[in-house]
């Protein structure tokens, strides 16, 4: 079959399946997700086997450790799917939820009805766990979905693919509800986001190059950001016991995630005292500070220093390097933040009540802090139970992207005759 | 200047007075919208003249009768958009609200912030009210406009634009949060829709050919809807005093608007007694009836009657045209609603419980109702306080859309130096 044929196949699938799923109740999707857990721990021998012949053809291939890293499929990793899994069927039903009820003039009772979106494709990297997470979240929150994961990952994911099937089947939902896609021709990709009329949204989840060839190319809307600029600025207000800390974790957490901070801003009339603290701190890690002009000249002697350039602003370093830039106040930082920004996560770190207030209210990113580390941009930081990507865009879903980004709202009317006059 | 230039040169005063929008506050940007109010009650006579220009080429041009209809702006209907500032004024401040606020385990907390989008552009056709109502909903919701209306209506427009300006300036805001494109080159739409560095939104308001088109290029996402194919599905347990006077009502209370019902199903089983008592009523309408074959038996006799052809199942007919089926029940009445409907809206007349809330369940439109006319999708109706348009997409915003549809949301976290661990 052609591959575009093949693909409008899976998504007519998806789309006769998304409504049986949409009608479900939240206590047969709860089941399946159980089922599929139950298949995993019984499988787990026959998963590493699958993702042994992965791991077999990426080092023939010469696949980067880093790559091989995430492809591997460990008996801790499989036993986190199944945990995954079982914490997601405990989680609220999202669907069917009735807010904002209000009897109008008119006598009709108007409120508004959470719903699934109807087909969800997620396309992601060489990393079978994303299989199973991703199928979850879309399960419990009633959609259809079509899987695409890396082609160095197809063994694996076509024995999950098998386990996901019988876990719906056993709890009598469609078996295409979650179809993954069973090809490793790139081809298919393009076709998926490109079929608005079996797609609804598109989650993608990977590199900044991928991510940026598919907002040139996609029909379909997608939930997605492209890279994490975040920036911490410490104000002339700060409380050195809280600035010290933050911009440290901030950084040094973890180097490759989005919510890193790449940039700190400091205001001048503390720069002298903050910045040399700071650098006992990135000294142990030896971060690659690129600084300002003024910023170097307070950092000199720090061992791993350099200029920063104008690019430095916009990079994303995912790595210990930091960009350093000394500025006049809150002002100049917010303007530094507007200009080179990726909307992401920015903190502000002050004593000060209104500088707190104005960095909240101004600063036009998807989360905004005070006082705490930008590394808590995350689904389960914030408490939404499970997170399927996070987006920079504003529209419909802003900010790590739960459940409920898997949702839309639909208009209910309950009427008792009414006719409008 | 060339039309690119010159349409980008918008699109960065724009972004430039939308920060400065965002920082307003509620009072600021009320105040606005009364002056603007005051300033077009002032210059009413001026408006009526620049109108007039603009009425008089458009009918040496040859302009149809109903255009020319919607691009006059008499005196009632400048009291009326002065009237609406005022009202759009009187509702509350959607912009600074925090919601969902919760501590999380870690220390932090955590809510989410309305915000405004950034910048709307909308596209409208030759209508000058437009203008006003587009530009105030804009300025309460915080944002900055980017207003291109149709070109028969440069004149007026024009006046508009400076009376906006004026009460801009007087309330201390950007001139620039409101700017009319002052040029009749088709061009500038092309460019409108195709610089997202400028433009977070576009709202297009005019006919289905418009809008396919922009749909074609935009590569800024839109708040829109293509057509309004809506459906009655009268059941076999239907209160026929509700039911008469709904499929009345749906039909013919307006033809010309988008929420207008273009399909009625009836269950076979009351057919026979629904259908002659319901042509009673389109009779004195003149409304033509075209019937699939069932319908057709049993309103033998009805002057305005014809079979439907598959077309008639998927056309907006926009006028005193009915296409009329008999169906099985519920089932089948929701399998032909999927295939055709436009996700507009949909209603079904019955008293039986489950049938009711199975058709809110489980039909995928952006409205459906229990015992009301289509007619009430509406943003007034629903107590929205205001309209910027009809969405069926599912994406962001759905059904009517009132201010909330012209925000986002943000996460804002207040923090005590937490870091992660």
């Amino acid at each position: 079959m052609d591959i575009t044929d093949y693909m409008h196949t899976l998504g007519r699938n998806a789309r006769a399946a998304s409504r049986a799923m949409a009608r479900a109740d939240g206590a047969t999707r709860n089941r399946a997700l159980l089922y599929i857990a139950e298949a995993i721990e019984r499988e787990a021998a026959a998963l590493s086997a699958a993702n042994q012949l992965d791991l077999d053809a990426a080092r023939a291939a010469g696949l980067a450790p880093a790559l091989l890293d995430r492809l591997a499929l460990s008996p801790s990793a499989i036993t986190t799917m199944v945990e995954g899994l079982r914490q997601i069927a405990t989680l609220p039903d999202p669907i069917g939820e009735i807010s904002n009820m209000k009897s109008r003039p008119s006598g009709i009772q108007v409120g508004q009805m959470r719903v699934p979106l109807g087909v969800i494709g997620i396309i992601y990297e060489a990393r079978p766990n994303v299989t199973v997470d991703a199928a979850g979240l879309c399960i419990k929150s009633g959609n259809a979905a079509i899987l695409r994961g890396g082609s160095e990952a197809i063994h694996c994911n076509r024995a999950l693919a098998k386990l996901v099937t019988e876990g719906l089947n056993k709890a009598g939902l469609p078996l295409d509800a979650v179809q993954v896609v069973d090809t490793t021709d790139r081809a298919a990709v393009g076709t998926l986001i490109t079929m608005p009329q079996y797609v609804d949204v598109i989650v993608p989840r990977g590199g900044k190059g991928l991510i940026a060839r598919l907002i040139e190319e996609a029909t379909v809307p997608m939930i997605k950001h492209l890279d994490g600029i975040c920036h911490v600025y410490i104000d002339d207000k700060a409380d050195l016991a809280k600035a010290l800390p933050i911009a440290f974790n901030a950084k040094c957490h973890r180097y490759g995630t989005c919510n890193t901070m790449e940039t700190l801003l400091v205001a001048r009339s503390i720069a002298p005292t903050v910045l040399p603290q700071l650098a006992e701190l990135y000294k142990t890690k030896e971060v690659e500070l690129r600084a300002d002009a003024e910023a170097q000249a307070i950092l000199a002697g720090y061992p791993h220093l350099s200029a920063a350039v104008e690019e430095d602003w916009s990079t994303e370093y995912l790595a210990p390097i930091l960009a350093v830039k000394v500025v006049a106040g809150i002002e100049e930082a917010m303007d530094h933040i507007d200009r080179y920004s990726s909307k992401h996560t920015e903190a502000i770190v002050t004593e000060d009540y209104s500088a707190a207030l104005r960095f909240l209210r101004e600063v036009d990113s998807a989360s905004v802090m005070v006082n705490a580390s930008t590394r808590f941009a995350d689904g389960f930081e914030y408490g939404l139970g499970a997170e399927i990507g996070i987006s920079n865009d504003k529209l419909h879903a802003r900010g790590p992207v739960g459940l409920e980004g898997l949702t839309s709202l639909k208009y209910v009317v309950f009427g008792h005759g009414e006719i409008r006059s």
